[in-house]
């Protein structure tokens, strides 16, 4: 067996030190990867002796059960290389390494072409022995042409079967559970239809703000942040049509379809179909917190939204006529994360004359993991009167501290599972849907809302009379609702 | 507004202590059925203090939170008429009473019609003001022929709409749920058919033997006294069509129409589609017990069957092909009583290759009342693995102590609302699919089943190919099966 590598680009960053190396460690001490061999590289001029004692003061910091032990020997097995995105400089990573590898780009996103090819003109995107494979980090491009730019880039070096562009919300569990559930209970599938659907929300609002990442968010926003990717890779999960197999070209064949069968934004739907905010001043929980525009880094004139919302449609058999609405913000009432699917109304009164209120099916994702069926039963008692029930299963996992979607995608990319990484045809097609909004937006303000509120009101405008949003305060009424 | 009065025949017999009086002394207690008047009527010489000493000492042991003040001012308003069955004995009670009033026949089955016969020859049947209704207990009848004799006594003198045969599992919160919750839910409708049902099981397990009604028991057997009242109603309310109304009639139509489209016994089915044990000796828990033919009053070379299991299969639509098992036995295992609904399975296997186990809508009538859906779902972890995870909405009444089936029943009944009773029709139809089987079962004799056991072995010659039935045992494990 070669030695199976991993080559962190940009190893002196943030990334690496808040996000990689904590699921590196983690995954050490659970005993997964333990003959991985890692290596830092980047432009800093550290000794290896400097470079781990910086991990592991990292790792004391963002590992919250962090043992100095294991941290020690975890540690010990680091390596270290300087160099900088020169091809040139490169090589020494081919005299280091040898066998299989995976390049992990830890880098800026402007850099991330640039590397790529670099490692490629170096010799490492292939190896005699064993595979070579490239992980890419979101964002990739910030609209449909910087996109294409990149993929032109990266190709140039790299086979498309071995970029693993990334999107952590594809680790996530109750992500991953959305795939296996729609097709391995026969309950959902007969029902998953616009003749039994009435509508569909996507909700992901967070009560953080840009916290240290202002410099980022502030060129971004809420709609390349967070619905470009994660939204409607949930949006694509929800609605594909039941693979034939789980084969990973399989799967993302069928979220592409969604993706492509989605009704384009025009110059009308893209005022209707898509809201934006950003906040100003306000409370979250018992917190005073500033506005966006006084937060550090950022500009007191941005335009930035930190919350997005947008309708589509999909124009195929199974889902003519119903509504998706994808909704994401910072600074929000809380981070009741969901995809809350409503079914359509039942035809009859209830035996105490009421109408029966929808079912809903709620996939939860935070602030804890669960499944929920919300439904209308017999009130127990003398009177022959109905109530809402949910029935509901705890998705917690036992071992929450242990694993995070980057342990579970590490590990994929390790094993060459493709599955939870996008295809650049995904990422392609989200940025051609979403190219009319970023146009749009690039003029005008968004309309403020108060940290700590449901977001702005222009929300509302999206929804189909008879709908309303599910408000993301108060996680336990939001079930009974 | 006239008087309401309940007058009960046999007022100095078990059912009466044991069971109607603690449920009129829970309503009391609650405040319901303030104003009705109570009034006891039995052939017994006793005086009015005596029947009402008598009553509240009987509340005394059978209300386990009995308060002695309550259980005085209750018993104060009873009233007690000594007389016989005899018409002209009987007119004592019209003397006594005006307005409306609701007969209980609290006595042996055999009484049934002479007594109905009685009270209209007393002119008790009609009211110048108000109404006057019959409860009629189980069984009514013992074959299609005796129950069609039985009918024609009671219709000499009453109507059939103020005819009001009780069947106690039409009190039961599950069972009245469980018509609520397959209408008044979107997700269930399109799933309720043989497309998408493999099969249903409904279980009626007991862990007592006969107690104290040996007598009663050993005439009647499993087959009549679970079987073809509680067990086949549950049959049609998990069958039926969906009424365009929650009227009494149109329930009851959709009731017998289950019953009329139930394929009929024959010679070759009474056989592979009907089985019957009787318990021997053996151990519920920690307790040793005797076999049937040794408890007190069961004579020692008793046929009567204490198990009994159908199969039905039902000639629509919607059901073609889709077993329904009922059974009920005594000494069995378990008191876990359920409707179980299997699904069919999913085309695919799961990610780990696993075939996905079917899904289950189980409505738990015993030891807890519960809805649960049993589903599939992703195992949280590194690995892309399956396991079974239970939805499940508890249905346990807040006050269960306080609300039993005959409360719920006996308020119906003072207002009129006959839902939550038999109609004539249905008691026919359903002694007319069991009148083979009672015929077949009149020569040889039961299985032997250990006490404490899943009852005989011959219940399994009822099942299709891949199906088990699922063991009564273990109630929390059966959910994750």
């Amino acid at each position: 067996m070669p030695d199976t590598n991993l080559v962190i680009l940009g190893a002196t960053g943030d990334l690496t030190q808040r996000l990689l190396m904590p699921a590196l460690y983690r995954l050490y001490r659970l005993g997964y990867a333990r003959d991985l061999k890692i290596t830092g590289y980047a432009v800093e001029d550290w000794s290896e002796q400097y470079f781990r004692d910086h991990i592991r003061k990292a790792l004391h910091t963002f590992v919250p059960d962090y043992r100095a032990d294991e941290g020690q020997a975890f540690c010990a097995g680091l390596d270290y290389i300087t160099g900088s995105l020169e091809a040139g400089q490169m090589k020494e990573i081919g005299h280091r390494i040898k066998g299989s590898a995976l390049f992990y780009l830890a880098l800026p996103p402007p850099l991330f072409g640039t590397a790529a090819m670099a490692l490629g003109e170096a010799g490492l995107a292939q190896a005699s022995e064993g595979w070579r494979r490239l992980v890419v980090e979101k964002p990739f491009g910030t609209d449909l042409a910087s996109a294409e730019i990149l993929r032109k880039q990266i190709h140039s070096q790299w086979a498309e079967e071995n970029i693993l562009r990334i999107d952590h919300f594809l680790g996530k569990e109750t992500t991953q559970n959305l795939m296996v559930f729609r097709f391995a209970n026969r309950f959902l599938e007969p029902l998953w239809n616009s003749a039994h659907i009435a509508q569909v929300q996507i909700s992901c609002p967070e009560t953080l703000g840009v916290e240290h990442r202002a410099a980022y968010y502030d060129r971004a926003g809420a709609l390349r942040d967070m619905l470009q990717n994660h939204l409607m890779q949930l949006f694509c999960l929800t609605a594909m049509e039941p693979p034939s197999s789980w084969d990973a070209e399989v799967l993302r064949d069928h979220k592409v379809e969604v993706l492509r069968a989605a009704v384009p934004f025009n110059e009308h739907t893209v005022c209707s179909w898509a809201a934006r905010g950003q906040y100003t001043g306000g409370r979250i929980g018992s917190e005073e917190v500033p506005a966006y525009r006084q937060e550090p880094g950022i500009p007191g004139d941005s335009n930035t939204e930190t919350f997005a919302a947008l309708r589509f449609e999909i124009n195929n058999w199974r889902w003519q006529g119903v509504p998706f609405y994808l909704r994401s913000g910072k600074r929000m009432a809380s981070n009741c994360s969901e995809i809350a699917v409503q079914f359509r109304q039942v035809p009859d009164a209830l035996p105490d004359g009421k109408i029966a209120p929808s079912n809903w099916m709620i996939f939860r994702l935070q602030p804890q993991e669960s499944l929920n069926l919300v439904a209308t039963a017999k009130k127990p008692g003398m009177e022959f009167a109905t109530h809402t029930v949910v029935l509901t299963a705890s998705y917690a996992q036992e071992n929450a501290k242990e694993f995070s979607a980057y342990e579970q995608l590490l590990m994929d990319a390790i094993d060459g599972n493709c599955s939870h990484f996008l295809r650049f045809d995904e990422v392609e097609w989200a940025w051609r849907l979403l190219d009319p909004v970023l146009r749009a937006w690039s003029k005008g303000s968004p309309e403020e809302y108060a940290a700590g509120s449901e977001g702005p009101a222009s929300q509302n405008h999206l929804l189909i009379p008879g709908h309303e949003w599910r408000p993301v305060t108060d996680p336990h009424k939001r079930d009974l609702l």
